[in-house]
């Protein structure tokens, strides 16, 4: 358990301390800093959240690859970061970027291409702003 | 591992199938409608999830109690949501909401209260938008 002076250290404090979880990650949250809109949700460690904050470009560590990239390496689509923010417990981070192209590895300008809503048979799903600006097969040579 | 086939339905696809992770979670990121500023970030089982779409407020999973949670039902900070959307790989959704009050439970507007910026001896926070809304002391009887 923490005690309560920790807590008020990590909520209150100007100290940088990210609590990663038992992967070593924190989440991170991308918006594009110009619309406010959400483009990504994703995960750095240690080493992703030092090389973002030093490059000033987003760095996130990939669950599924188990390796660390560097946002756009791949693709081109590279995020500036704008600013960078620290949640109160400090276990997520929210980037502000200028995002060059699209995101979504789908080709979609933000990941966030599918509006959920209720109906009698269940959540249904429908397209809003999933314009592909890039075709993956050809950016990713799939 | 997933197939194409199943990846493509994921994907593209109209179905809401939400992948949870080894705790039965989905990340959810709740941004203000009206400004869209990160208030903060959670996480939500199938049951908030349910709840959430079915009666257009803000439902969630507090992995540190373990236990259900109606945004708002001790504070009156209720969340209404505006739209919801999921991401490429359905781990994790977005919801814009009218927040009534504050939304972090220091009583600050948005859980990112504080900005981080490199400095010579490591990564330094300073306080952004900061300003209490309620006294946590006396909402929360702590």
């Amino acid at each position: 358990m923490s005690t309560s002076s920790e807590t008020n250290d990590i909520e209150d404090g100007l100290t940088f301390q990210p609590k990663f979880d038992a992967s070593g990650l924190v989440t991170c949250v991308a918006t594009d800093a110009g619309t406010g809109e959400v483009l990504m949700v994703a995960h750095m460690n240690d080493e992703a959240l030092r090389k973002t904050i030093a490059t000033g470009e987003a760095w996130y560590f990939s669950r599924s690859r188990n390796s660390l990239w560097r946002k756009g390496e791949t693709s081109g689509h590279v995020q500036r970061v704008v600013e960078m923010r620290v949640d109160c417990d400090q276990d997520a981070v929210w980037i502000r970027v200028e995002q060059t192209g699209a995101a979504c590895h789908t080709g979609r300008h933000s990941c966030f291409y599918r509006k959920v809503a209720g109906g009698e048979g269940g959540a249904q799903l429908s397209f809003v702003d999933a314009d592909r600006l890039f075709d993956p097969a050809k950016v990713y040579h799939k």
